[in-house]
């Protein structure tokens, strides 16, 4: 024993096979995933990069994980991420050639390649009694959408379904903002958003749109039934089609000359109000 | 008449007079503000870039416009925004020279350079008898900042303050994020925080702190008396020290495995409850 950390023997992580070359082509792999949504999609994965995010990614997801050469000698790192380096396995990059890996502009020197979880609105409808469903349609910002997917997972919504409008839920910047959620917030992505909504609305779920129409206030209805909230894009709002399909319009009120909420804010709002009024009934 | 509009004749928007050169002395003012916070701080300025932030500015604190050459022959330009150029003055700048004095990767062809209001927490705290104030701590994300901003003004807060680590609100990310609401929302920097909280305790505000160790959830408390919630740094939250001016502590409930909510949200959720509440006693 020379006291170094038991991974670092049973592991890739030595030196003698550190990618040292930008042209390795797992290392161009890498950087068409991280550029492309395209070629994400077909090869089923998305990227995730940082302590937290490697930390806690499901171990069954995890295809493939790069270190930054300095990470492995690290004395701080915690003894759960060794343990968990263990067992995925990982290969070791040099500094210079992760940097140019990363989407981040300073990196912690952790990369993984995740299979995509796959998730049916069918499953979810048969989950619960009274399902809580975000549905977004053109959302363009990645830190929006990362957003509700994590405020979503903390209001405890029972899925997030995006029309094909919207960015890339597996975009490096979505996944960053979602610190995690994505592992554990069902997100279904749908060709058909308005067919969609008549399905969920066939199964008893009722459709509310934040809408520059509506003018009952959002916290005058009751959401402890099954419930979905529309959000459209963040400069133009719904769609006129998909606007049609809501059973309520509500309004969140704005003082002064606010015309509309970021799309974040609007989503966590009435999310954190269903979750106020379904805990009121427990 | 040549039929065009009045304020090409009566304005600096001539072609004779159209900043052409990088090295204009205005032009590398501008580049210099967009880049430095401390100078933007001397000079007691802040800029503001795109049409809605140009129509939206109180025409007291316009002190120059500059715009993109190709902005006074758009057709599409509303009346209203050009009897708004016709009072103000502008000057015009050729393209190429305004793409670099702009912050965004597609400016709107409108830059303004705009006196810093000045707000004191004395008048703040005379204006009403239940005022609510957001009070950030060390926040970085602009974006962040600037949403707060934007929803404060929505859930109609008395004012923000900001202590001297946050994110200068007079960075153009902020400016953006604020869609207009910095020209209506009163927001104070102080140096000292903790100092500034003691004032509006003794100004009968009682202080909230969105807290780990809160353990009565945000919704149990009532907001309708005098409210300042306390928002720390994005990855740390509050200083052990401010935490412990708070009267209360606070809980956002959360499902899963969700640590924390983005700054911006819980901001919100909290304004938003403190907005509900006090519709609820009118």
């Amino acid at each position: 024993m020379d006291g170094r950390p038991v991974f670092l023997q049973t592991c890739t992580g030595d030196r003698n096979h550190m990618i040292t070359s930008h042209s390795n082509p797992k290392i161009k792999q890498i950087a068409q995933w991280q550029a492309r949504a395209g070629e994400r999609r077909s090869a089923g994965i998305f990227l995730a990069e940082g302590f937290k995010m490697f930390q806690e990614a499901p171990e069954e997801w995890i295809r493939e994980v790069y270190v930054s050469e300095e990470v492995p000698d690290r004395e701080d790192l915690p003894p759960d991420m060794r343990k968990k380096l263990a067992a995925t396995g990982f290969e070791t990059v040099a500094s210079g050639v992760f940097r140019k890996m990363s989407d981040t502009q300073s990196p912690q020197g952790i990369l993984c390649v995740l299979e995509r979880p796959r998730y049916s609105l069918e499953e979810l409808l048969g989950q619960t009694g009274a399902p809580l469903f975000l549905v977004a349609e053109n959302l363009q910002d990645p830190g929006n959408l990362g957003t509700i997917v994590r405020t979503g997972e903390g209001a405890g919504v029972t899925g997030i379904i995006l029309g094909a409008g919207t960015v890339d839920v597996y975009n490096p910047k979505v996944i960053r903002a979602t610190m995690g959620s994505v592992y554990r917030v069902p997100v279904v992505c749908v060709e058909d958003l308005c067919g969609t909504v008549d399905v969920l609305r066939g199964n008893g779920v009722r459709i509310y749109a934040a809408h520059l129409e509506g003018k009952q206030y959002y916290d005058s209805f009751s959401f402890r039934r099954g419930t979905a909230f529309l959000i459209g894009n963040e400069g133009n709002g719904l769609s006129r089609e998909l606007a049609a399909k809501a059973d309520c319009y509500l309004k969140i009120p704005m003082e002064g000359r606010v015309e509309s909420l970021n799309a974040a804010v609007t989503a966590s709002i009435l999310m954190y109000e269903a979750h106020r009024q379904r805990r009121g009934k427990e």
